[in-house]
């Protein structure tokens, strides 16, 4: 049993994480700690976990949770985990970061589109990208990993393999619909029920801070004009990507290199993805439609933010990281409905 | 007071259409005419209006309603009103069509993107796009309008200024977010509750009807990459539009022709509209950002699709053919919440 | 035309207010008092009202409100309208009072269930409780309106005319179901929109502020036990009453004081009232079961909370007190979908 | 590995139990039986299932399944489990049906509940009910299991314990809210989203079939008033239990029971449950409120209808049937959000 260790589980990334430890059958959680509820009973901030976790938050201790956790993850809010994952780092545990902090390898974009300095750059060369397909094998040997954040996953990973392609150089269009477990569990006037139930909007137009983390992935060799927008539902995003290549080709073989990949689904030309079919799990789905009358290529791909986008890609790092079965406890499909 | 008639009230458009006039206090509700409920008392098929309507839905009669009407809405589904249309318009009655069949004046068009032939084509000549700011003097005098659909509402009233801009010849992407009342009344799987909540998906890629509408009404200068979605809401379309200018510009002086425009509000750069606050209202909200570090300019747009995108937009026709103030019976603030 | 000022506009009662005065034809809005947001636009803090209102809100002042309008409406939380609807009666003004200060004419009550002592206790014999069907004589000249809660509206309506029925002794249950706007604006944990969507719960056992409010307008003839519940909706109240009668009896003659009611609807026996066909109208849509088998009588009603159990009872109110047709600006069908 | 075969997938039901069963590690499926899509892979029928099951649904043969399962699911309307479930009863296989055919003792009220005649009377000796915390004992050894309904777990699990308290003669009035996956998968305009989302109803007053069960189940003690509503969202039940005793009691003590039981989570006096805390879950939680002013004891209780509600509690059966941990594949504390 894989001893693991939990830091700010009260967000919802950090909930999400803790549902699928409770189901996996190889791990056991020894700690969870947050500043807030420390001493507290994990089931009594927590209701949904009574009868499943019996133990109590904990204040963060870095050499503690060093010295009783084979893996600790980190799930604070972004800019809030350089300092937990430094120390965490320097008292020797392995960690796996949910949060921004540690994705960005160039803190000038850090800076800029989080509006605060990295205190821990000395990390970011040893952090891993966890984008499991891109990075599996440097994951394995990890000592520090940056689970991606949700739009990027929704958007890197059918748009990666196709950076070989003829694209050419216009911008490419990502316009991505977010559920509003997206925005975090802080309540606030515009994610009020009767404010977001039966609403629509856009937001962060040109500076939302997933821009540089995608156009990083995709080695800079694409700029990215991205538009997140918030529809009302709790889980998923739908992101559709337009690209104007110089000259139309099909995209079908450049996915060849998915079709071992146990969490990631080629849906093909002419067939779309729906989030009903990869809620609640780790999939990310996709297809496209070339359009020969505009000469665009569409792409639309769908996951659940907060499992595929989040917590379920995090747990597949450790599985990699501990030579687990890498789906081990996250082999389930879409909750549909 | 204007004698009404109603032909197809029973789906969604006209259902708005009906909750418009029974609200509206320079009208009468003479007639409703529905084939498949012939004889029924309306309140009893449609028990929202009780209290509020008293009479039975009667067979379609064009020249009935002619003589009894001053003026017919048809609400019938797409190439269903045709041959209503056209009957009533020899019977002499003037006709307000919420369908798309008088839209388009290519009927290849038509033929192409509805699967159908035209059967009335004589009457494209003198059908007048109801697009209240770009045709109010027409509609002043018109004996057939066209109500746009709802998509091209929420697009053209931003687009239409700009055709005069250096816009460049980059494909306009239109990304566009609907509420699934949209989708029209008749129930299916893809629309069944369990289904559609908490669901997202995009739709018809490439090939939607509401594409060469568009086109036609930007007067073919701009070529349009249109890309449907399902958002699970009930009313709503909120519209990102990704223009890429030859040069950056600044948009706000081709919008002073909205200053006096009652239901079209324009919100300025980098101000954004929300489904919520145009909800069960006939505005059309729209705002903008100009993104230096891409050349891109983005208009973001929010109507309610079934009273600013369709049944407000008609009423508006009729409040101008008619001779009323415009705004008659639509002077409603959004619905928030 | 009436010359009306608002207090408190900015919560959803005072919302609703704004959207039924933007379009009633016989009001016009002089002035919106908060103390908030005095002295900004109020289309700026509420864009749903852009191009519909064009002033600024103001300081409460009692005295100016009282020289301006011909009424004031009264919108801020409960327990907080003691004060300035004392002083606006003591400056002349008469006063539609939304919240719940003026309803219950046992301070000892409404001191437990408040938790409050209420400190304008003169003016409780000058008002009138506002439900229009039972107090429509008597608000004709009232100065002071207490237009009734939510829940007690769509309780009352069915159960006040049964109080000279064989009900018998057993306490009537009372499970109401509420969208979650009748909860407020101000944002909380349990509201926030990823918590309470796809949620239910039930909350207030026993000791809910509107059982007091339901049993006095029952003249204390029934004791009430009163279960509020919540769903993820944003309006709408539906509930559903069991009475055990010493004897089964068939309701239906007892309704017949409702068939001239403008915005009750009488359903009957076997037919049930949803939410879609009362949703943004100001009726109350009620149908019943007699059960053979168990004894019990069985009454469903609903209602739209905001409009039909606040704010449009509120207008209805004011369209007595100053002589209107009672249905002005009211005429609106159930906004289904 | 347990071999397990499921016939009727495509519903609700076998949906949420292909979900669990792709998890679970302990079992293999290796048949699905579907007469409308017989001959189509599973994850072509299912996309939810791409990359987690691979294989075809087959024609309906009972010697075939129970010739190559250890135990088959049956997940078909009810009424049309009676002749599958004989025929593999015959052909020897293990059955567990998640449908009501099995569940009524009384052929009469079958007959009456569900308006048709039972086929297979002589199952009804053999099959266990398969309400796991009452009947244990009797599922290790069943060769028969009938899940309970829905509602009935969750008016059960609370009431149950209470047949030997002081109840008195007055009928239980059990208001329950569900989410609209409780009404299957057959899309119907009462059911279409527009329809439903934002709308609240209640249906079947009196004569909903879960009546009988409840009772028979309550060992025929209590008489139960049972009425059903429906609520917008796709996931969950929560029932409000109003009891009123000869004497008020604190039931603390009669639910001393469920201490160790894995799934059921007494909150206690005052505290109540909340649909998010349960939802994917497997588990029942309730609490009360003793209600010294009108002597009424009442109960909330929260499940969801189709994991704790079906396919959980029928899953928690066959670990029972086959030995294995009760709680295998099932340890998932609530999905919150």
């Amino acid at each position: 049993m894989i001893k693991v260790g939990i830091v700010g589980a009260t967000g919802y990334g950090g909930r999400e994480l803790l549902r699928l430890l409770g189901g996996h059958p190889e791990i056991q959680l020894v700690a969870a700690a947050s500043t807030s509820v420390a001493g507290k009973p994990l089931a009594q901030e927590l209701p949904a976990f009574q009868k499943i976790f019996d133990l109590d938050f904990e204040t963060f201790d870095a050499d503690e949770l060093a010295k009783r956790c084979d893996v600790v993850f980190v799930g604070v809010p972004g800019k809030a985990s350089m300092t937990p994952v430094a120390a965490l780092r320097t008292a020797g545990a392995r960690v796996i970061d949910i949060g921004p902090d540690f994705r960005l390898k160039n803190t000038d974009d850090f800076n800029r589109y989080y509006g605060a300095k990295h205190t821990a750059t000395v990390l970011l060369e040893e952090s891993v990208y966890g984008l499991v397909p891109w990075y599996r094998d440097k994951l394995a040997d990890a000592q520090l990993a940056a689970v991606p954040g949700c739009y990027p996953i929704s958007a890197l990973l059918p748009l990666r393999p196709l950076i070989e392609a003829p694209l050419g150089n216009t911008p490419v269009i990502i316009d991505s619909i977010s559920g509003i477990s997206g925005a975090g569990k802080t309540p606030s006037e515009g994610f009020h029920y009767p404010e977001m139930n039966e609403n629509m909007k856009a937001y962060k137009l040109g500076v939302h801070q997933h821009t540089p983390e995608i156009e990083q992935e995709l080695l800079h060799k694409l700029q990215v004009q991205f538009t997140p927008h918030i529809a009302p539902l709790t889980r998923g995003i739908l992101t559709t990507i337009t690209l104007r290549p110089e000259k139309l080709f099909d995209p079908a073989p450049y996915y060849d290199c998915y079709t071992d990949e146990p969490f990631v689904r080629v849906l093909g030309a002419d067939r779309l993805p729906e989030i009903r079919y990869v809620r609640a799990s780790n999939f990310c789905d996709f297809g496209w439609y070339v359009d020969e009358r505009t000469g665009n290529l569409l792409i639309i791909s769908a996951i659940d933010n907060l499992m595929g986008g989040t917590a379920g890609m995090a747990v597949q790092c450790m599985n990699i990281m501990f030579g687990l079965d890498e789906t081990t406890g996250l082999r389930w499909g879409g909750m549909a409905p």
